[in-house]
C-alpha cells in the first residue's frame, strides 16, 4: 500500500540528524519530519520527570505533522520515556535502545558488551536491561562519556584532546575484554575514527541509529506503509530554537545541507 | 536602614553559585535566594530571543520571593538581557559584565585585556563594549572556551586534558601580550589553578563574580538597604529541575553544602 505520510524523528537537539542520515540511506523514498528540541537540549542531565514532560511535547509536534511512524532518536528519551511516546501517539514508535541492544546481543560472541552514552543513558541501565532480556548470560559494562558531546559540537573530531579523552573513557571497557561496543548517543558516530584508533579492530562498533533505521525499514515493510511515490522525498527540519552554528553542525551530522530550518513553538 | 529582604541571584544553572560564594564573603549578613534554571541550562548556545524570554521568567521567580536587589550571575543574560530584567523588576539589578569590565579596565596597565567565556558571551562582545566604553584605547581579545564548562562539570579540574584544552584556548591570548584576563563565565573560577599554570603570574585574573559582589556591596551601602539583623542569614536554593549530582556539583561551586534545594515551576 502507498502511504506518503512522513516518518517523524525527534531528538533533544541536533544529534538525531545522524539517525536521519541512516534513515535516508536505508529508506531513500520516505518523507521525513525532524524535530530537534534545541531550546532545551541537553536532556541527558535532566530528571526523568522533566524528560517525560518534554517527550510528550515533542511527540505532539510530530503528530501535528501527520506522521505515520515516530523514531525517538534520543537515547535519553528512548531509555526513560518510550511509553509516554507510545501512549500518546497510537502509531508505531521505534527507539534506539531496543534495536541497538538487539544488534549488539547478536554480534557479541564473547558475550561481553560495552555501552557508552551520556550520564543519563548510562544511569538508566536501559541498554543493560534490553541486552540481558535478550540473553541473561551476557555481561554488560557501561561508561558515561559526558565530554564526547561537547567535543563533537566544538568540532574537535580528530583532535589530540579527543583522543586522550577517548582513551580515558574506553580503557576501562577494554580491560573488561568486550568484543562489542554500543555507541549509545547520537553524537558518537562522528567520533568513530577516533574511537576506532583506541579500540582494536576485533571489537565491533554498533551504531544504535543504524540499528534503528534497520528496524524502521522492517516495520514499514511489515505494516505495508511505504511511500511508493517516485517524487523526490521531502525533508523538513523543525527546531524549538535556532542556535548559533546550527546549520554548520547540522550539516556535519546529516552529511548534507539541511535547507530551510523552521522554528516551532510548543 | 534595616532591610531584611533577601538578595536574589539567578543563573542558567549551578554555575552562579560561585557568585553566591563571593556574595557570602563580601556580605555575610544578607539573606540570599538563588534560582538556577537547571531545566533549561545552558543559555550560552541559545538565541537572544529565547534567552530574553527565559530571563524574564527567571526574574519573576525571584520577584515572587520579595527580593530587594537582583544579581544576574549568568554572563549570557548579563550580556544580552540586562534591560529585560531591569524593566521587569524595578529594583536595583547588578550583572557580571559591567563590574568585571570595570575591574579589568582599572587593572590593565598595558591596555591589553583578554576575555574568556562561552560562545554566546564572546559573540555578544558585551565585555569588549563595556571595557571600551570605559577606555576606548584598550585592546580587547576574546576567546570562546566551550569545553571548560563540561570539563568543570565532569570534575576534571586539574586533569591533563583540561591543561591541554586550557593551553589551546589561552595561547592565542597570551600571544597578544595581554596583562589582564577576565574569567567571563561562572564556572571558570574553579579552573583558576589550571589557568594559572598556563598564564604567567604577571597577568591579572579578574573574576567577574567577585567584581559583581563588590558592586552589590557598594549598591547596598549607597541605598541603605543592608540587613542589620544579627540572626544567621537564610540561604534558599531554587531550581527548575533537580538533575543528577546537583548537590555534589553545587557544593563544589559554593564551597559549602547547600542544604535543601527546592524545585519550582514557571
Amino acid at each position: 500500500m502507498h502511504d506518503p505520510r512522513p516518518i517523524g524523528v525527534f531528538d533533544s537537539g541536533v544529534g538525531g540528524l545522524t539517525v536521519v542520515r541512516s534513515l535516508l540511506e536505508r529508506l531513500p523514498h520516505e518523507n521525513i519530519v525532524y524535530f530537534g528540541d534545541t531550546a532545551r537540549v541537553p536532556y541527558g542531565p535532566k530528571s526523568s520527570q522533566v524528560v517525560r514532560e518534554y517527550a510528550a511535547q515533542d511527540t505532539d509536534v510530530l503528530l501535528a505533522h501527520n506522521v505515520k511512524l515516530i523514531v525517538i532518536a534520543c537515547n535519553t528519551v528512548s531509555a526513560i520515556a518510550m511509553d509516554v511516546v507510545q501512549k500518546r501517539s497510537r502509531i508505531p514508535v521505534v527507539g534506539v535502545i531496543v534495536p541497538g541492544s538487539a544488534v549488539a546481543a547478536a554480534s557479541s560472541r564473547a558475550k561481553r558488551i560495552g555501552i557508552i552514552g551520556t550520564a543519563g543513558t548510562v544511569k538508566s541501565q536501559a541498554y543493560e536491561h534490553a541486552i540481558r532480556s535478550k540473553d541473561p548470560t551476557i555481561h554488560v559494562f557501561s561508561q558515561a562519556c559526558p565530554l564526547f558531546v561537547p567535543l563533537v559540537e566544538e568540532g574537535w573530531i580528530d583532535h589530540q584532546v579527543t583522543m586522550l579523552v577517548a582513551k580515558e573513557y574506553l580503557f576501562p571497557l577494554l580491560l573488561q575484554k568486550i568484543d562489542t561496543l554500543v555507541l549509545g548517543c547520537t553524537h558518537y558516530p562522528l567520533l568513530v575514527p577516533t574511537i576506532r584508533s583506541v579500540v582494536p579492530q576485533a571489537v565491533s562498533l554498533v551504531d544504535s541509529g543504524e540499528a534503528a533505521a534497520e528496524l524502521v525499514y522492517a516495520e514499514i515493510q511489515r505494516l505495508s506503509i511505504g511511500n511508493t511515490s517516485s517524487a523526490k522525498p521531502l525533508l523538513q527540519f523543525l527546531v524549538s530554537d535556532i542556535p548559533d552554528r546550527f546549520g554548520d553542525i547540522g550539516e556535519r551530522f546529516l552529511g548534507q545541507t539541511l535547507g530551510r530550518v523552521k522554528r516551532v513553538s510548543f
